[in-house]
């Protein structure tokens, strides 16, 4: 396994970490100078964030620092009431992958969705089969397009928690299961064109994890999200911990996912309206550097 | 598929929903009074609640009424830091098992336990693979005396994001592979000793549980709790919803239950800070006769 003690070329940082720096919004091209500014080569940028700066604006500043992208977040969100609603999905998503592609970014990650309806409190329909059947034939649709540009999407399997609201795919055996249907090894002899993100804090739980990891395999695995599981939990999307925080193991997921090929960055994910986004976002840069080298 | 619609005969009330009536401790001789002048046949105390009013004077109680358990809550937390603890859940579990005995209980439920010390805020370790073990070997130990006796153990798979704090056993394959182990089918000819309480609120989002209920079976099957899951869940632990008030489809995983066997109550179970226990309990015993009847 890497050793991640001596510096942090391997730490990417999901955006989302630092954008509500003091409780205030810190622009991206803010968070991009202040990465560069501590050596940081790489971030995942959310699209609201990017469209807040600007798209050619950020594409050129991140050439000017050199940090890439460990991913870009993010298309999916596929089912809804109606065929005009999932039309709209699909065509989102297609913005998604052009922005992910002229950003350089090696994958669009997807949050697939779920109830529709649900995330502003009343579900249109309870089917949560129909909602998977749904995800499924937009992954298939994306993918059409996606392989034209050659942009790779990751399906990010979220908690059981957020089944109802953000994504009806929920472990990481059902998201390779997708894969493995849309996306067959033997059609894709290069690289995969469909994978899979693993988050740790929505996978830690899960018994079959290491492996699930392990049939995954070097293809398949196109992210890595680190952040900790507090105890208590006080929020169940805006509570995650800093690495250490909490009872993640997380040296032990990346032995699995080095194990299996991955050779990828280590990328920071914190949603925190409690603690970290009441925080200058640059001494939270820090404390990513510094927990990145220490516990991850 | 049983139709629930005409009466509340398989209905059953785990007297948590309505512990805190009104704010207030509301005492179990009282919730068995107010559910036998309802026509309640089935209740699954917990024993805390019995132990406050005594033992000996609920079973006499329910022998006047006529009011029968459908489980009794709880045994587990298995995972301590050191020996005496661990032999200390192992005591604590046989004294449940005498209990739930002495009240004819049909099984025992077991919230297996997690990482020791993260129900108070502070994990004592953080390896899951090692609670689950220690989970592994504690219900193998409880398991020998609870047959002895002819207490039927059921495993609860908690949600996920219960897995830090209260059970490491969280999708019922996982259960379901610990039954299999340590109560083989051809061990016990009759009923299984050790089988699997299935709770609609923990289970509901995962993509396997129609498979898992037909491979568990009418042997494994010892329990059906029903509420529901809100959008929003404000909280992780207290914040369940009233049947019909959320998205859990609970008549189509019934329909999966009976067809593999299952014939027994449909326990409410309703954990409500914010909302059911600010009620008075009657109320709420009105409620869940209504929606048992209407959307279960």
């Amino acid at each position: 396994m890497r050793d991640f003690s001596g510096d942090h070329q391997w730490l990417s940082i999901n955006t989302a970490t630092v954008r509500n720096s003091l409780g205030a919004d810190w622009p991206l091209d803010k968070i991009i100078a202040a990465c560069a500014a501590r050596g940081i080569r790489a971030i995942s940028p959310w699209r609201d964030q990017v469209a807040a700066v600007g798209l050619k604006r950020i594409a050129r500043q991140l050439q000017d620092t050199g940090i890439v992208l460990s991913g870009y977040c993010r298309g999916g969100f596929y089912p809804a009431i109606d065929a005009a609603g999932r039309r709209a999905a699909l065509d989102d998503t297609e913005r998604a992958i052009d922005e992910a592609k002229l950003l350089n970014a090696p994958c669009l990650v997807l949050v697939v969705g779920a109830l529709p309806g649900a995330l502003s409190g009343k579900a249109q329909y309870t089917a949560i089969s129909r909602a998977r059947s749904e995800v499924r034939d937009g992954i298939c649709a994306s993918l059409e397009y996606a392989r034209t540009v050659g942009m790779p999407l990751a399906i990010e399997p979220l908690h059981p928690m957020q089944a109802a609201e953000r994504a009806c795919v929920n472990t990481l055996e059902h998201a390779l299961d997708l894969c493995d249907e849309l996306d067959p090894p033997a059609e894709s002899a290069g690289g995969a064109a469909l994978g899979v993100a693993v988050d740790a804090y929505h996978v830690w739980w899960d018994p079959k994890l290491e492996q699930q990891i392990a049939r995954a395999g070097a293809r398949r695995l196109l992210a890595w999200h680190v952040c900790d599981w507090l105890t208590p939990t006080r929020d169940l999307l805006n509570d995650r911990g800093m690495m250490g925080d909490g009872v993640i193991e997380l040296p032990k997921i990346r032995r699995w996912m080095e194990a299996a090929g991955y050779a990828g960055f280590s990328e920071v994910e914190i949603f925190s309206t409690l603690d970290w986004w009441q925080r200058e976002g640059g001494s939270v840069l820090d404390t990513c550097i510094e927990r990145h080298r220490s516990v991850c």
